[in-house]
């Protein structure tokens, strides 16, 4: 019997995924994984939590659940993989089916035949063009190495200042990771919002948040990084600013690490990535590709993406290690885009589609922003806002994005789940969800987000998010701004947008108060916007013909407050 | 215009979700809420955490979101809805669409005419029917009346035993609570499993968790209650054991309120509900029925169930408010009995089919039970039981259920949505979910369950339960079993049944020491049965043919250890 012969270029998430599934595909197969650096199956999306301190042995970050390392010693007596690490890929020769290698610490160069080849080459972390990148002090967050330097920064306790620069969810969880040392923290992002793939209000909630812990600077990116004796001493900003720090840490994205492939001749496409089928193999026949280096398709679109998540990475290798022995019989189906992040007791986070996508997709669509607790108030529920979209057309839901203190993981989960079944909105508005009060309110916030829609679907909500209400106000076009919340809430908090109070309770006897023109323009809310709502259906049965329900709110209300 | 007459029995969970819904499409109605009771909105399913000490306050029980109590000022003064609390309706003459009833405080009655009317009477907690019923320190969990009794004792601190009869989701709610009250426990389950919705495993791992918290005794129901001076100081039970107590909690499940309907001619089921279509109307049309008092479609079988919960209660709350007023235009459509329960670190639920409801409904389906931790070791990740099912056919999602310590809610969640959507495994093994390591694994659990079902449908896995290895064991079915773990974690757990280690790195090179026969059955596992899987795979290519993995490995094993 002859062998198969497999070579996985790559040792991080998608090549050990992909060689131990071949594994099991095939006991004799003969496996070879080379890895450049010294670590083999980093989990590398946990680099922040060590950083942070939640843990302290960083073999954590490399072993088993029961405790054993993933070195070469593990992979092959567990696995039956050699697993070559400090060895770098130097060619991939397609015509005669092998690779050309070289042992870094040696100097030794070989090469090895394949049957199939598999590249999880990765990514490479982006660094801006600008002066002193090369001074001391400066960092990514992307390998083994950054990690154990961060933590060592950590435990030495000497950094006073740093800055983060880029505002995407490594950045946010670097944020999280240095504020738990105890370290003074600027952000900057060059962009006008914090995490780009969110809409901007649902990005600036977590701007909001973390203003609390951070100093955060959006629409400016860095200069330069000034230094003295080699080492960082201040980020010099586009506008002037100088922020004196001993720390920078830049998480301004990844690229696909391609120069092997595309030396080798294989199809890159337009977003840098390798391209891929839906077998995950690359334009060479017996070449596979998976990870962080690969274009995906969105499902949604059916359009290319960058998708560079360790989740989608490990799926992906799973089913390279299926078709390189069995042929192509497994499929990946494609990426939806779903992303969260922690950001201290916050969690953020999107499925599918935000606004933005689904107006450059030029999908018809309808939308709510939704503000309500995810568990009663007497179990210490917390607010979540969630902001929903379905095709205009059919209800299907496109996309959802949820930000607060409360289980975002679970409505995320949820959102996700129904995007990649197709479900739309009548699906959900009667979902029989898991309900008890340690874990939901009975109607579950994704069930009140879904009943939102529908109403507005069907015409019983009118709704205006907080961002057209703004908008008409800095055009100076007039509203009656109806707040129905108590007068004790009131004193608490307001909005200061010229808004009338009348509580819920005595609107209808003071209907007196509203204005006489009943096409005048009002908009209503209180808190979350449920008493919003049954103050404008109030209104509107007393026949004021524009009305609108300010959706999520003063808690879906972006903007600065008066109080 | 003539105002619509709409007349609501029950003032709980369905009927103001009726009641406000119908006010929202119709501002203009004459809505009545008749309550027999003096609370409106009780939360109900928040009792075990008011008697537990989760919170101290009663109103929260029966408050807004805001902290407004729900009493008939605010249900007028907020809803415009007429609340007439401590009312019962004596009859509902259907002939002359009215109803009769008397206030219970002042013995007046009185009558009121409705153009639709809304049942929405409940169900009452089963008693069994023994002697000493009567006595006092006997209560059920099912009022307002019953919380602030049981809270008493919790405050009082003078019982110190007590005894809960009845092991499902209220009784293992009430014996946290009152747990937390410092009694000391005895549950009493007439059946041989507690949460007899769950498959007998499943049921195990949760009674395996609450023998640390309780006495558990099942298979044994209670015979007698015995009193002294008219005060319970102990229980009898079938097989003759006295268990001294001062408290006895019966959670023996609840029947559907349906006497007036049936009195009014109204059809009843053969489950003891009301009989509702689509549109939740009842028999005889105008009058509409939700909440426990009902019978439901469950979605997945096609057949009537009884489902007494409150989240289903609101959600048949609105869609008849919608169709009280606008016609028959919101259907309702369905149940698929998900439920979840919390007992104090540890969560339990199920949505969809169990193994059993599976085999009664006569479907063709493969399953299998996972064990594999929620989130990873560094983030304090906890091991998760589930036990999924699929039709075989299509590999539809049919049924989920989960136990552990984890974060069961989302699992629940994740596969309530996919029953929903008619999802199949094939769809899952790929889904794209929220991941960061705060939030789950790379492979978020449910996927890994999916992932070693769609093994199992395509012959790459071959799997054992560990109720089905045990039953071979009982019957001295000859099997060799394989543990493969590690040799440290066979000195601290060990099922003790005739199992040999070999720890999977060394399997490779051990292969002598497994029988000769290769048609021997071996049955494989580790602590989670992933090294088993890998081991299987090896034994398999190394020519054995009957090799099959124990599945969710010693997790897994309900049964008693050696060590």
């Amino acid at each position: 019997m002859r062998r198969k012969k497999i070579i996985v270029i790559g040792g991080s998430a998608a090549g050990p995924k992909a060689a131990a599934r071949a594994r099991r595909m095939d006991e004799f197969a003969e496996i070879t994984m080379f890895q450049k650096g010294s670590d083999l199956s980093m989990a590398s999306c946990g680099f922040p939590y060590f950083v942070g301190g939640f843990f302290d042995d960083r073999n954590q970050l490399l072993c088993t659940p029961t405790g054993v390392v993933r070195d070469p010693k593990f992979y092959w007596n567990a696995k039956g993989i050699v697993a070559k690490v400090n060895t770098e890929i130097t060619k991939i020769d397609k015509e005669n089916k092998k690779v050309e290698f070289i042992d870094i610490e040696t100097g030794e160069h070989g090469s090895q035949e394949y049957d199939k080849l598999v590249i999880t080459t990765g990514a490479t972390a982006n660094m801006p063009p600008i002066l002193g990148t090369g001074l001391r002090g400066i960092t990514t967050l992307q390998s083994m190495q950054d990690a154990d330097y961060l933590r060592k920064i950590r435990d030495d306790g000497e950094v006073k200042e740093a800055v983060v620069i880029g505002g995407g969810l490594i950045g946010i969880e670097t944020l999280e990771a240095l504020n738990l040392a105890g370290i003074k923290l600027t952000m900057v992002e060059l962009l006008p919002q914090l995490l780009t793939f969110l809409d901007w209000e649902m990005a600036k909630f977590v701007q909001n948040y973390l203003k609390t812990k951070a100093n955060v600077i959006t629409n400016n990116g860095v200069a330069e990084f000034i230094g003295e004796n080699g080492k960082l001493k201040a980020v010099r900003l586009k506008n002037g600013t100088e922020i004196p720090c001993q720390l920078a840490v830049v998480a301004i994205g990844v690229k696909p690490n391609v120069k092997l492939a595309q030396k080798a001749g294989i199809q890159i496409g337009s977003l840098g990535g390798i391209i891929v089928n839906e077998y995950m193999e690359t334009s060479v026949s017996d070449i596979y590709a998976a990870g962080d280096c690969c274009e995906i398709k969105n499902k949604i679109t059916g359009k290319n993406v960058l998708a560079p998540y360790g989740d989608l990475a490990n799926l992906e290798g799973r089913v390279v290690g299926e078709n390189v022995i069995k042929g192509n019989v497994a499929k990946f189906s494609g990426t939806i885009q779903t992303g969260i992040c922690k950001l201290f007791d916050y969690g953020i986070g999107i499925t599918g589609l935000s606004e933005t996508k689904a107006l450059e997709a030029g999908i018809d669509f309808v939308k709510v922003v939704n503000a309500s607790p995810d568990k009663p108030g007497f179990m210490d529920g917390k607010i979540l806002i969630t902001k929903l979209l379905a095709e205009k057309s059919t209800g299907k839901i496109l996309g959802a994005q949820c930000a607060g203190l409360g289980d975002v993981s679970k409505q995320l989960a949820i959102w996700a789940t129904s995007i990649i079944g197709g479900l739309t909105i009548d699906d959900m508005v009667d979902a029989d969800f898991p309900y008890a009060p340690p874990f939901s309110l009975a109607i579950d916030h994704s069930i009140a987000t879904a009943h939102i829609l529908q109403n507005k679907m069907n015409g019983v909500f009118e709704g205006i998010s907080s961002v057209e209400l703004k908008e008409k106000l800095d055009k100076k076009e007039s509203v009656f701004i109806l707040d129905v919340r108590g007068a004790d809430e009131y004193a608490e908090t307001r909005l200061g947008i010229g808004e009338r109070l009348i509580p819920l309770g005595f609107l209808r006897t003071r209907l007196g108060e509203l204005p006489q023109d009943k096409e005048t323009e009002i908009v209503t809310y209180c808190k979350i916007s449920l008493r919003g709502y049954e103050a404008a259906v109030l209104l509107k049965a007393h026949g004021y013909k524009n009305v609108n329900v300010m959706e999520a709110g003063i808690v879906g209300w972006p903007f600065e407050k008066e109080k």
